[in-house]
């Protein structure tokens, strides 16, 4: 037994273990393969934040356990209300097959899917979908109302006046019949999983009289606790481009350098320990934050990549270079006013947002090797081929002047 | 259209009409057959209290509408946890299709078999079995957890923290279900059914778009409101021999007199209210409890047996005779401690039973034709051939010595 890597599984980035961490760490010293769990709704864009709960699978499958990547097909089209303060839309079986290939595509980034003790990939649909009306009876019959209703995110509802649907009442018993089906001995989730994870256990305890552990992971948040999300604004997508991905890590607040490290990384806690030390007497964070765009990028887009998405933002964005290649965009030569250039190369979405870039001076033009500053948005711009137009620090279009 | 039938339907028994009395009167009075059914979850002991919702589709019927007779047997077996303080006991399917048969064998009495527009009988396991878990997610997204709770019984629940189970939500869309599988006009029920019936009027218009009408018929009461019921130890229950029916008629209370002619009876409004109005006037109530127990006799025995049970009514329990026939009971001449004949012979349950009521002066024993009272539970009875031993007014044993 690993030592260090059984230390690894039960305190790095474990918030909880039910029913009790001394239970898991008894099973983990025995002489048994364990069957471990992770499932996901495979619902929506992924970002690092997603990679949390896969790492902690792989601790289990570094230790040598069967470890199991559950596809929620038929939850994902249900819609968990976990954390949602209204009602969810349901997806349709196709959007949640797209979702999963993608979701898998990166799950191999984490997980050792070269290994021979490979993970193994279900479809909760495979059994949901099997299910009578009485089954879902005698399922519910588990669980009481009032237990429900316990849920802070119910509890909220409740005050707020704002229905609760009651197929939303089912989604526990779905997750918690995966367990039941999969017959595991383990279960992973993020904390806001635990409500659902524990209805597994309470379901398998009385379906096969076996006692199932919960492991629920924390979120990924800043040290103030600020969530790592798409509507939070400070999501690292795992569909970025190396480039983007590494300035996407960059741009994050130095609040998110410990739990990143800690969480979304194989870094040592000694190391990290160290980084924080560092920080705290005065270092400057540029070369943790470098070191940790560089460790991600590669898990997503290989050496190679990461290498050369360093080097762009060195030259591009420390050393304010023009970047060795970049994106081109036809245009004829007649006029343009500044803003709609800036539309019409793509560089922005909106006329607002081009006016809003131009007032807080992010955007230049070169031509040559000149860079002209531009700060008014109705300005006349000559085109020229060969120009460049550059908006904030890592947006470039090069123009070629032709008919189109 | 006949006016008398149509406000017989309308008003006679009927507590209220959803979603209003003129948009099923407007239905009724139109040249549409109506499809209209009354869903039965056959759990138990049959009383007349259950026959009050048969006799209103009886009214449908007698109007030329399509009637349906729906047997629960998928709900059945689930329990509608309507007024019980208690999540009830599932039964088993073997239980339920016994009592179903039962069932129809009273149903027969109310509803015309005969006809060619017969009632046609269903069994709602038939596309409730059928449902899947994403069938049931579907029909519960139709529904808050607040408007369930909005539930009488389960506010009282709530209140009294006793858990509800959360199987006993689905209660009110299965029922509700019922509605659009059928497809029907109209529901007929109790008003403790009013909450489910009311969930298959929103599935209906949610599903096909048609607006069902809901008539939810009274409970059988006395004039104070107290339950026909077998808790309330006052049923009068159908599986009973024509003269214990007749008897046990005659022991309701008074105050039952008006509401089991109303709701039980085809006797006129006006000729009830003659002769409640001659009842404030004083008059002896024997003789219209005597009209009503042959009726309902009648209703479920024939005319024969109707007949029979009031000249046994008459000859022993009015007359103090002994009846022409009674049961026998084969004894060795042994003597026996009174209390123990009692218990012999079938007459009483228990010992316990046979000493309160020898205590009470209600046991007596006919030797030839003269009567001897009897109150010392444990004296020695010496045990003659043809003697006849007497409990209460109607419950007789003819002793017939003999080796057994």
């Amino acid at each position: 037994m690993d030592n260090s890597k059984l230390n690894t599984l039960l305190v790095r980035g474990t918030d909880a273990i039910y029913p009790s961490k001394s239970f898991l760490e008894q099973k983990l010293t025995g002489s048994n393969v364990l069957k471990v769990y992770l499932g996901v709704d495979p619902t929506g864009e992924l970002h690092v934040g997603h990679t949390v709960v896969l790492r902690k699978l792989r601790h289990f499958q570094d230790l040598g356990h069967k470890i199991v990547l559950l596809i929620g097909s038929f939850t994902a089209q249900i819609g968990d209300p976990t954390d949602k303060s209204q009602t969810r839309k349901q997806l349709t079986k196709d959007q949640v097959i797209d979702n999963a290939k993608n979701y898998i595509s990166y799950a191999k980034c984490i997980l050792d899917f070269d290994s021979e003790n490979r993970p193994e990939i279900v479809y909760n649909g495979d059994w949901l979908e099997k299910l009578t009306f009485k089954d879902v009876v005698e399922l519910a019959a588990h669980f009481s109302v009032q237990q429900m209703l316990e849920r802070d995110m119910f509890q909220k509802r409740l005050q707020s006046n704002l229905p609760i649907g009651l197929h939303e009442f089912m989604y526990p018993l779905m997750q918690g019949y995966d367990s039941v089906a999969l017959d595991v001995d383990v279960e992973i989730g993020g904390t806001d999983q635990t409500f659902n994870m524990l209805a597994g256990r309470k379901l398998l305890e009385q379906y096969r009289g076996k006692e199932k552990s919960v492991v629920a992971v924390p979120l990924l948040t800043d040290n103030n606790g600020k969530k790592m999300g798409k509507t939070e604004g400070n999501a690292v997508f795992l569909n970025l481009s190396p480039e983007d991905m590494y300035g996407s890590i960059m741009s994050l607040s130095d609040g998110f350098l410990e739990n990143m490290f800690v969480l979304a990384t194989d870094v040592s806690i000694e190391e990290i320990e160290q980084m924080m030390s560092d920080l705290s007497g005065g270092a400057n964070p540029m070369k943790y934050k470098k070191k940790l765009a560089y460790i991600l990028t590669k898990m997503f887009h290989g050496e190679g990549g990461a290498i050369k998405a360093q080097e762009v933002f060195e030259q591009v964005v420390q050393g304010n270079q023009l970047p060795a290649d970049m994106p081109t965009q036809v245009l004829t030569s007649e006029p343009l006013m500044l803003r709609d250039l800036l539309v019409k190369t793509g560089l922005v979405a909106s006329n607002g947002e081009a006016k809003r870039l131009i007032e807080e001076g992010a955007v230049s033009i070169f031509v040559g090797n000149e860079e002209i500053k531009k700060n008014d948005s109705k300005e006349e711009v000559e085109i020229l081929d060969g120009m460049i137009v550059k908006v904030g620090k890592r947006r470039y279009k090069k123009i070629i002047t032709g008919i189109i």
